[in-house]
């Protein structure tokens, strides 16, 4: 984990503190099933909660005896047992290693994609609120990066806002994916461990019951759950390119706030740079890193090996926090772009009109042109304008082959023309009632 | 795509001319549309139709075409005008060539994963009949491949059972992502094109319409397509390497079908391998290696780049085509796998009775034995046992620390024990009924 | 493999012709020496020479064959048998068929990357005659894709030289990775096969003999050699970027070559896309697909198994067809790239002067004035510049903290104080030589 | 970075102490040169290294200072000044930030590089140590996990020995290609900062100059150090992954150490895993994840965009520390590898002289049987052992259409014929001297 892009609320859930306190919630609410169950005692369980509810439990002591054991949840267990006194061996009854840890990996993973669906609450919140403040602003679409013809830059938004949107419903999925609780013993047959022992501790924790668990919860979850992070990473950083594009110095049409006392450079005091979308392009690289080894893990040997613990030592920290953070970055940046219409439209005359081509083709067509005819017409004319021969709609004027009167041809310029669906599209992306509620404020 | 690893049925579906025949449908019902909305002539639609539902469309041809152009869509609609007639001028009116492209691969990949989820289906029920066949076989569970405890072969097949459910609600997931129809013109603004024709294109073609598009439909969805694409193809590997652990000479607890007429090697006559499922983990490979090109083309420029187009025509087919052929084979070899309970048992008792060890240290536990204590207890005869010094058994009985008498660990060495609760997985992975059926079935 | 980004010359080392041709010449060179040793009759060798060396193979007749016995290379053999006759019976003594199957695919892969090499040769070609031809041509060079300070469009591309002249260095040293025979029988003990019969084909093909082999050529020399193709393609894909951004509307320095006929949109006849290195982008993330399987594949069971075998017949062909296709395409692009820089001065210019900002801040601290203080004044009147109240040479002259005269100040606004080293980068990256000839030609 | 799998070597490495002593020698050195030409006073230079050798860097401070400025170098240089003084302001002249940071790179991935080298060099001495000490060790060569033929386990391990070999050539090309000094100024062209300085930095850190670069060091670089990096992980997987197959409780040839106080399972006293190699194949995992994101970080925007940043915050200390610990866990568990004899001898007995029917099948074609119909006399007996159907020498004495005597066919199933050129086989990995040494050691 990298921590300047680590938020603490995220890196928390990750803390070994964290970590041990969810694993002895998850050995203490399984005592008390077990207490119920009449296989331990129910004094044992009522101690065990006492002595351990809040303990603060020693991570550096934990590594010690780890050291000698060379097994971190006996380690654990361990030092439960120095806390929380002799009752302590009525912990783990019939449970294994895996029990605690894949569980405890379950409750953790369900905690940071919460933070991340809030996260993306703010996203949507920020895309929503600039999407219609710009719902009629004109700005060029470009296909290629070529101009193509005009759009708002609310549309544009709203696209963005459509797939993060997408992005919530995966997280949600994703979260549904791996939020399972399994207390099954040794090889998963719940030999020496009652079923109801783990409905209980699923309960107590808000998981569901993992159906069929070897000695592990199966990590095609996992997998399932990393892609979807991927997949988030992966729309961050569309939405973090077309701002990039959008600030360089040629085009700027937006730019990301920069704050008084920021440096752009150490050379150069003119630079305002889009450094924060950069830096999201490239955690967005960071976060789709752990698609891959995620993939390499569901194939764990027979009822398990341990190969896949070390990954996810690594990536589900990593890519969780990181996410998170990438996630409020951007919400920020949506927030607080500085958008610039007088250069959007600027940057749409460059062409002198080349944007209506299609219009113009159209319309020729319309009146018994062949389609191909009236595209070689068009196409000469805008491939003039490309050489700098003259204005598109002169040389569309001076084309025999255009048989358009001069008001035809200037009312095919109009902007407006363009803009008659974005109401359609705003209403299937943000529903009827927030568009009514954005016209009854116009 | 690699010839010897696709069906025909799957490939077809990729094929030139299934993708012309759905392109010029797609081009065809927004004719129909166009012409009821009075944008081009009803004579006119029902010309192209007439003409082109059934034509050969020549791939040469367009290829011909294109080499001119240097456009495939305008190549398309070149040769659609050669075989229709002057009417084809009407077609494409106020269209974008990614409205025919995205489409038709909206089209290809919701037929592709109609056939992804029939295979899924195959393996369920080959898994379902195989697990239910050995429902109570004993075989040894392991983890790290090294003994654990006992388990059923039937509850390794149960396992793979639910990891499959689950593959198959991730391609119906899959598959609703990718079912999308845009026809909304240069940049999405519905600008030369009415909505309504994109809805009843959408509608005859079984797909959702896409709320918001740019020149594309965003890119995001197809990731998330191919990410699930990957992770059932984990879960192909995860059980491909089950069998072939267990059909190594020093295991053969499962051995692939060997046919008559097979030869297993060029240089060893005697030779069985698993090729079938080695093969199966190549693949697998493969299949994952097509989810970080498809998170790498979400970002698209603006409002498209074609940098996707390429990538998309390598592992849109390579992909789907693959994964439906290593789903058929996987299915296969469930089916028809030769099991050898037999030797299952054998190898069980190999460490004799290792494998209850856990079991006789909860027994000291629960006499009060301190759970550290007990560990040392046991695990001291046990490292007797692997160094070859005796049986498990007799150094139990020979250890003064274990309090038990000769009667109490003979149970406690009792295979059933580890079985009681086989049933209750299954009722969950299976359903009540399907349990219900097995039993009055036995 | 995509036929339509396959060159013929390229494919054909991947067809079944070529490969049933590499495998016979193993084969026969085997035999020569067997028969050299006495293992088997010089005439069979001669024979077999004689009745194959022009042989026709029948790829229909052994996938015939290989659907009975289910083997490649044994189908392959029992082809070779009815073309050769009963000679054939001393082929194949003592090897394996993964000594056939490795060292042609080494032959293969060889041959692939000399073209390869070839491929980056054409484009260092481009390269170095559009970078002398544009050594001198100011351009505004771009960090964050903000205008930074001045360069020249020579040095871009001198830049990109250097990097295809590693990226040359790497195919060489991938070709010298695997470019190894191995012909040491079923285990690679040699048990049944001379060593001499493994140098002799070696040599024979100009491979070179693997140290130590298991049944196969050793799969971390495949991961190598296809993460430098990953590399390779990597660094397409940076100057393919760099054209796409040069062409954008707003900043059209550089232009791919727009054919006559050619048709940049179905819709807006007037669009000019850069689509060639767009699709260049694409084949680079395909490229680099195959890097994640080959690393997968180096871990490979015991002696040997099979998963490979899959993930090759995908990769190894794509792979390097796909790039070969790339290379050569990104040489004719480069070649035939349009070139405007008459742009570059005019968008040099549009912010004023403000790529100069470093030399006035450097000139003040030549002065006497603290780092911190000169960055404060000239980051003071850019902003302003940025905000559009003026021009920065005004701004500055009006700035009592700037304190440097007039002319001073215009002194730093010359464009070839930037150009002063461009010679000596040049000489580092062509050579001394290059230079003069350069100079000579002027 | 996960801290369990860091030593201390490695991880100080990447500590913002050693980053900022780095940085701050690179710009003295800077000075130094920057003093002799005569663009900064000789006195100054002289200042700065007197206060700034060795300076403690305040990472708090610094870290406070970047908040404010939002740029990393300009806060380290803030700080230098408040360390060294008034002096401080001669430093960075005409240098950009990348050229600090990414020459800082380049000493920092030198000395991991340095370690990692080192690290081979261990693994390799422990596999030279136990390769001789096993070099005659007989055990089953396996293919497909199936037995193959005879080989001995010295020629296993001499295998992954010439394997390291390259990795370690790997290692060493991919230092050469970081390990660049770049000091070229904002885009590369000099106009600020003399060669001459580039140069002597260079020198003074042991780099070579970077012929020619952007703002920064090209990224194709690191992607083919990460690369290099990725494909050492894959084979420390696969011996790693041989040794998991051979510990295996059927297989038990070799095992890892178990320490005393060691506890394999929480829940199963008896249990000894492989957990050291089950770490590294999740490690190579990991490590493995840097290649993508380094070969997208090549594409960096015109002269440069910071987006590769935040990814090598990443992996630049992740990869090579992770790796850095694998290599040491690997040489550990090499050196210390229990290997079991017996048991390979027994495991090899296990098909009852399966392992010898290809000489079996050559030795019927030396006596004129056609090589088809010996493949099936061999097979057909083989069979029938597989099917428990009785021994295969006795079924081959038994065939009529094996044209053997007994005494020949009990010759053919001599061990020793398999192990005559292992000694050849040694000489070409380990030379003819250590051979030498070793048979004179015999």
């Amino acid at each position: 984990m990298i921590p300047r892009y680590a938020r603490k609320e995220a890196a928390d859930i990750w803390s070994p503190q964290t970590r041990f306190k969810i694993m002895f919630e998850i050995e203490a609410h399984a005592a008390d099933k077990m207490a119920e169950l009449g296989v331990i005692p129910k004094l044992a369980a009522q101690t065990i909660w006492e002595k351990g509810r809040d303990a603060i439990w020693d991570a550096d002591r934990i590594d010690e005896i780890e050291r000698e054991v060379k097994h971190d949840v006996i380690a654990f267990l361990t030092h439960v047992t120095e806390i929380v006194g002799p009752e302590a061996r009525f912990l783990h009854q019939g449970m294994t290693s895996s029990d605690v840890n894949d569980t405890a990996l379950a409750v953790q993973l369900s905690r940071a994609t919460d933070l991340l669906i809030d996260d993306v609450d703010m996203v949507l919140t920020a895309l929503k609120r600039r999407a219609f403040e710009h719902r009629l602003t004109p700005t060029v679409g470009r296909s290629h990066a070529i101009h193509a013809e005009p759009t708002t830059f609310g549309l544009k938004l709203a696209g963005h806002y459509a797939e993060f949107q997408r992005a919530k419903e995966r997280l949600a999925m994703a979260k549904f994916e791996i939020a399972t609780c399994a207390i099954s013993g040794a090889v998963g047959t719940f030999a020496n461990v009652a079923p109801e022992v783990e409905a209980h501790v699923a309960e107590q924790l808000g998981l569901a019951v993992e159906p069929v668990s070897t000695q592990v919860i199966p990590r095609d979850r996992h997998a399932a759950y990393f892609a979807a992070l991927g997949v988030v990473a992966s729309s961050i950083e569309r939405l973090a390119t077309e701002i990039r594009h959008l600030q360089r110095t040629e085009v700027l049409e937006a730019e990301e706030p920069f704050e008084v006392g920021q440096k752009g450079s150490s050379a150069m005091p003119h630079k305002r740079n889009p450094i924060l979308t950069e830096n999201l392009t490239g955690l967005a690289r960071l976060i789709r890193s752990a698609v891959v080894p995620a993939m390499e893990n569901v194939t764990l040997w027979h009822e398990r090996d341990i190969s896949h613990s070390s990954v996810e030592r690594g990536i589900a920290p990593d890519a969780t926090v990181h996410l998170d953070f990438a996630l409020r970055r951007l919400a920020g940046v949506v927030e607080r772009l500085v958008i610039y219409p007088e250069n959007m439209l600027k940057n749409m005359d460059r062409l002198g009109g080349l944007v209506h081509s299609q219009r113009v083709m159209l319309a020729l067509t319309q009146k018994g042109v062949a389609r191909e005819t009236a595209y070689a017409s068009v196409q000469g004319a805008a491939m003039k304008v490309w050489r700098g021969e003259g204005l598109f709609i002169d040389l569309l004027l001076a084309d025999e082959t255009v048989t358009l009167s001069e008001a035809e041809i200037r009312d095919l310029f109009d902007l407006g023309y363009h803009f008659k669906n974005v109401d359609v599209i705003f209403a299937r992306v943000f529903g009827q009632e927030a568009m009514a509620m954005a016209k009854a404020a116009e």
